[in-house]
């Protein structure tokens, strides 16, 4: 039985070294990244048998996405088809003023996965399934995937989790808390970053009664409020308890994939009984191991995460 | 007054190491080329004031490639747009037993390139116009182009300088053989390689009744056969005379923009009155340059193609 | 059910770029390389479900080894340990004059590998299990481990696949012969360098009479002698049929893991049902492959395999 | 028409990566640096059309510097000669205690550029003019082509911008006095920094004081003084108004460049006809986006200034 | 005569640039480390004739590591044995969250380096001795060869210099008490970090008594006291004066070997004469210069570290 | 006793990667180099006591020299001063096409080291002196001061080695032969290029009258002439003997520095006692390893050289 699915869109991302543009830098160093590709490396780091499910092209950039997840130990499922690209995107990795992100990912193979794409044992079979909201945002084809995905885990029992990463869809507001009302009735688990909640839902008071109202609108026994500000404190809500996490010090290298890294970190504790306080360290810890390193997906081992946790502490 | 003025495509192409490949490399060097953009390039080496003209996306990619084409001594004239793509290439070069290039091409600004976004002063003031074939097979929009260039070209006295270059297109033989019928009506200078010339027009046998073949088909003054296989021996025709001349001893560190160097090096010879065999010579010494360093267009100086010609003499 | 299982040991390998010396190097590349590993590599490049198992210490350079091998499409089972070390070696690749490789490797984790290590239902379960003959070499526990394995696998219909590889075990002639005939009764696929052949049995004479006299010996359905001098030529014995196969051409960037990368192709070849010759080729274009490429296992996809075959045939 | 015509000398600059040093390094990165060059640059950058114009030895290293000028997206007016050198230098840029720069700068080409080596008609035809105070001081020569340039400039009524940067000219106090008392008479735009300014002039008191006071001694109807310290604040005067300007917050990754690209920023907002305050903004935004950069001179576009003046405010 | 002599090992160390793990580098910088050859290399950038004395197998990775400490300015006097490896670490430098490093010394040649294989002359004819407590606790061997170097060099009249290092030894603070007392009787100079005061002594309290009581039970003529924490500050205790020496302000790019370099240059200032609290101030800005650069031994000249301190006066 | 002493300059070479060019290469790998340094860096390299004199200028770039030559195992004696530059170069090495080197050595501070600048004891200590062409080709004062060696060399016992170098030297044939008809009367060893031979002294036949040719010519005992052409084959003169030797196989990385190697590698073999023939088999073979690597000096140990000499034979 698998601990973690996840479903999404990963992108090859090529960067250039820190203090170098994109416009004049002589190597571009490569990247796999995607929220649920981060958050199933995330997992597996922290020792959960995870898989990333997808839909790439049979080609070298097809190819070089599946061996970097298998490097950071997911298992991958994934449709090869011929037609559409791989998503690329060229990052000026944190720190520069002005940085730039020039994204590609029109016409990705992944734009047409539907449920035949999709093995369904191996949804029903998981502990937990994962799906961020940029896969829905991505096509039309992807909302119809991800709305059957969900009903079809909710069947089957598998816990359903859900970030909605509003910001990077491109969505306009209203489009967006269409799309997520749509999708997220009995979602059990359910992670909102404080911008998106104000952003989506209007919510920009306290982030604790920010978890209460959404967790009223979409009946989850969880809610994770996230701070994308400097602090990165999360604020997490089940049953009755409140509990809020502050961020573990790290030196932030690499920006990217941090939020990720703590929704895998976090996922992990939860799939491993750790109470719900005790899973927000987990991840909070993944997410400082995360932003130390350069790269989207976090790198090493459950010892690393341990050892965070205990020197904080 | 230009002397040469080019219209068309340039790719951004990142490169693993010899020896490494895209499904593992750390890093990827970034290269610009393109048919016109390295026959720009080689024009400019060897001293003229030569010009490329495209449409790009205002990104960071866009720079790149206008940035890396300046450096090259090629002056640039291009339309900023919002819509479209900056062309991308993962490109595995030279030795590797089964080398393989990922081209993402689609999508590309330049595809919608029309007679509005060519500064038509540039091109009426121009000595030589230089297109390849690569160009109206795009799209129909640069079909149309084209078509409409080669004409405003030859009502102004520009000198009009063609390339096949049918191998990657992928067109089939009966569309390209239309496609040139349809453009190359009065073009000056004809390039055609040897392989093109048997695919396109049945024209299998020896180079020189290939080469008059195509001067009759298309009544143009000169024709110049090349042969892309390891021989790189040319054949020009020219009025009365026909020369051959062999290529240029030197390491192939990467084929890419070899041809391209090629037709760069003659043009610039012509261009500078020479004789038809002076100015082959001139493009073949180009060419070995170019072989023997990594990327797309030729760098140095024209001392260094002359150093070339007098020592191979 | 499993294609193929392998045995053995992996080795952390740090080159320096060639033309640079251990001395004096400032960078050092790492891959990761082993006779059992490397094979195992080259089976999933053509597809099948390879699995490579083995015992590591639970260290960064352990973890290292495993991310490296699932990045090429292998599957893992490893026993982790606080016991013994990673094995580690600094390797000169290829062509420098006097080129060096300091193997590090006394006190690897691999060395107490036992019968208990193995999950031997994975093995039960193979289609094919390969070890080569340095694994037996390393220890006495390794030798055990390995007469238990080829024993189990008889007894489960798995067959058998062993090579060789007398020269880099450091093992002296007679010890090695006496060594393989503990091994090697009922083998059904023997892999064996004519140099070996030489060393180890004497029989120094035409590579045929070398296939039938080890056939006879250890009573073994297949036999292969390859030739590690620089024809690469490869003669293969299977009931009455002989065949020899050429290497296909190609640049040697780095000569490390090409006879793995044979073996590896040609039990995929064997394992899709290919006749023997057929099988032979797969293995012989897998190896150009290598050949081109910097590190130990072979990268890329069944379709760079079969381009190569198209080129060649 | 020009909008910016600069003079001066640009340096090859070598420099090892961070945290390394020149006694060790195994590579080094090369940048192209001056304060001229720089200038321009930065205005490049900004959308003027700029031009620099200098003598550099007919080199591979005289094309790199203008190669890499002309990616930065400056024209280029460089008299080729076959005497004097390349200015070189050695840098360990910022942060090591004791960093270290070996400037290798004597016989440079351009210490011999008379007025016969300035094309006469780019600056009469150029909006503005922009020189720095290490121009002259490097020669006698210099000296008497920076004063002919500065007549004929103010001769043709394009504005004359001039920037003192004694500190790094080697000059004693005295002698810079006398240089800037002989050039300054009529320039319209005066930048000076603080520590010059009190080095220079004795003038140590507050800077708006300092300004006014050079604004008589040279009648100036611009002066802006800078603050080399960490404040890198500035203050410009023009006509009754006085602005102070704080520096947009940056990380600094190498501080080469960043006061000239301030210079750069601020002469071309003044040219785009914006007021002294919002000119002294550009200036500021351009520094910022420098700091961040590797390389003495600013890489990026008009939009990305922008949004730092966006983030800011 | 020379002026000091160091006696220990020396590791090779491969690194993974910044922001990178073990796991994932593509590339691996080599430094060499070693509290012995550390201080060597120190006190020869401080100008001094320094010897570091070993034993190492006769293998590129022996060579390496003599080159590199001799482009250090380092005499070598080294023992060439055929049994033994060079001792390797992994190393992940400073600021990853969960920063690792792999030590792999089991098994160095330098175990057994006996007596024997120590040049006595050029012991008794330098001015000063410095071994720190990790070369007796890697091995009895060792434990017995620095037992009877430190008597050696007190007859013949050398000063014994002694850091104990018990952090990263692996001994239990009884089994390090024991060993420094039967070693330390008599050793005039004595280095001890305030956290091995505590671990060893339990001497937890200010660093003065700490200082005092070791002076007592020891009875050598100086003591400093080094604080490993962020405070960097030593205190000396010389004669009937105590000085407490703040660190110089640098950034930390590589904390390997700051407390080394601090040794290095305490020990060149004590052997030029100067007084403790200046000999104190050249070991502390040696440190600081040690701290900007990566690498393990600090690299320049003594005109660097007197720049540095006197920027900080 | 020293075994070898040299005297001459050294220059820190700067070098793109092959395949790229000095006009774009993003990164230079630094290389110390020069005939003297190369010599004695062989020479060290097969076990000798090698010692290098020359005069530089303190900065981090005379430093670097140093400290690159002793990692060489080259011992160094240098004359420091603030007078003069260190000389540099940029170097495309082998194989490009119209490769360039950009030497930029006027001024260097070697061109001004007199006789007191050479320590003369460790000239008269010395088994052998070596100077090349180079050194009194430089300035009036270096051929001065190699007069004064020579002479003091021989009255010493000292055995002179000289090697003519002419064709990098920049002098015409007459002055040439002048300058050596006034250095090299009574010199020992004589070694001279067949090409150096023909432009000096007119000797363009058969190497071995022209071996006759220059013994009778300086009296000297004798001498070797090398074929810089392909062939790389040398012929010694010695007694009534005569060798010729052939190159050893191997791929050229690097051609620099290769006629060197052969140089330390032959005066090496002298100085063990070889006889005639195999000092020159010892230079060969050194030079075949030069040659695989990149970088002016060899580097490895003399089990390199032999290994070469034994695969060969």
């Amino acid at each position: 039985m698998t601990d973690l699915v996840t479903v999404g869109e990963a992108t090859l991302r090529f960067s250039p070294q820190r203090g170098d543009r994109i416009e004049t830098a002589g190597e571009f160093a490569a990247h796999v990244g995607g929220p649920e590709s981060n958050v199933a490396a995330a997992a597996a780091t922290l020792g959960l048998d995870a898989v990333w499910l997808s839909k790439l092209p049979e080609t070298a950039l097809g190819r070089r996405i599946v061996g970097d997840l298998r490097r950071h130990g997911v298992r991958t499922g994934v449709v090869w088809t011929d037609d559409g690209r791989a998503s690329t995107a060229f990052v000026e990795r944190g720190g520069t003023a002005g940085a730039t992100t020039v994204a590609d990912r029109d016409g990705a193979a992944v734009e047409t996965m539907t449920e035949d794409d999709v093995p369904l044992g191996v949804v029903r079979d998981a502990d937990t399934l994962f799906v961020s909201g940029a896969t829905p945002a991505r096509s039309e084809t992807l909302l119809e995937t991800t709305e059957w995905l969900l009903k079809a885990a909710g069947e089957a029992g598998t816990t359903r989790a859900f970030d909605t990463r509003f910001v990077k869809t491109g969505l306009d507001p209203d489009t967006a808390r269409e799309l997520y009302d749509r999708l997220l009735d009995d979602v059990e688990v359910l992670i909102v970053d404080e911008a998106d909640a104000d952003a989506v839902y209007g919510l920009d008071g306290d982030v604790v009664p920010t978890g209460h109202s959404l967790r009223t609108r979409y009946d989850c026994g969880t809610v994770v409020v996230t701070r994308a500000d400097s602090s990165h404190a999360v604020v997490g809500l089940a049953g009755e308890s409140i509990y809020e996490v502050p961020p573990f010090e790290a030196e932030t290298r690499d920006p990217a994939g941090v939020h990720d890294a703590f929704v895998g970190g976090f996922l992990a504790g939860c799939h491993r009984g750790r109470d719900m306080r005790d899973a927000l360290y987990d991840g909070a810890a993944t997410a400082a191991l995360k932003r130390t390193l350069v790269g989207d997906a976090v790198v090493g081992s459950r010892r690393d995460v341990e050892a965070i946790r205990e020197r904080e502490k």
